[in-house]
């Protein structure tokens, strides 16, 4: 069984390439495609300091996608983790997903700051960021995870 | 250009239909496909106490999809708002992205707790849920989002 999606926009600008650190400084566009949406669909999204992207890192080929477990990074003095125990890009469907600041909107542009995809990214969703989405009850993650996230934003 | 996944796992058990609210009380188990996964996949998954999943609302049909504005729920106290404003369900590509408890790891079966998504839902990715990709920077929200999760959870 497959699932087949369609982009709904794209992002424009922002980093060419992909490298690890320094997002938050990054400004982009998010163009919705204009053939099949226009204003309306994201109308009310400027009452939010903040939206959730979907997307794709569609730059990661075939050969790069891991299905089992390694070091984050490929850094050794990190565990060995499942793919699905980590948040990089050579992941199964190369779904990315961040929260990052919606600056502005207009007519289907969004302009963002902080969002960690390249410029050209296929975007498959969009949604508004809400306090009530975020976790409920106490929070535990291991002490790697700091260690790698310290300049990623 | 489209974009083809293929789920990576499957919602097992937990509420049999999609209704609106007390999605916390909810238990359900993400079993992953073993064609194509073992437990490495999800190593080291069991430290953190939430992830994230994207999933698809594959029982929403296409002619229910919106692409432009609709009231939240139909409910017309509620301003009308461009489906990428809200998180219903019927949108483009029928993206879900919920961060939930996870309660225990065993073998290539996740137990988790308030994820709304039903039984049989096609999982198409598992993050573990960092504190690092909270949002950064004050939040805002408009005061209609509080009212409509108020018995969400």
């Amino acid at each position: 069984m497959t699932v087949v999606l369609e982009p709904i926009a794209t992002v424009v600008g922002g980093r060419a390439e992909a490298t690890d650190d320094d997002w938050d400084k990054e400004r982009a566009v998010i163009q919705l495609d204009e053939s099949r949406f226009d204003a309306e669909a994201i109308s009310g999204l400027d009452a939010f300091s903040h939206i959730e992207v979907v997307f794709q890192f569609n730059k990661v080929s075939d050969d790069k996608v891991q299905y089992g477990a390694r070091h984050p990074r490929g850094n050794t003095d990190w565990p060995k983790l499942g793919i699905f125990a980590q948040r990089g890009k050579n992941r199964p469907n190369r779904i990315g997903v961040t929260v990052c600041r919606l600056l502005s909107v207009e007519g289907t542009r969004l302009e963002v700051a902080g969002l960690d995809a390249i410029d050209g990214t296929p975007v498959l969703d969009i949604k508004p960021y809400m306090r009530d989405f975020a976790p409920r009850g106490e929070i535990r993650e291991p002490s790697w995870t700091g260690e790698l996230m310290a300049g990623y934003w």
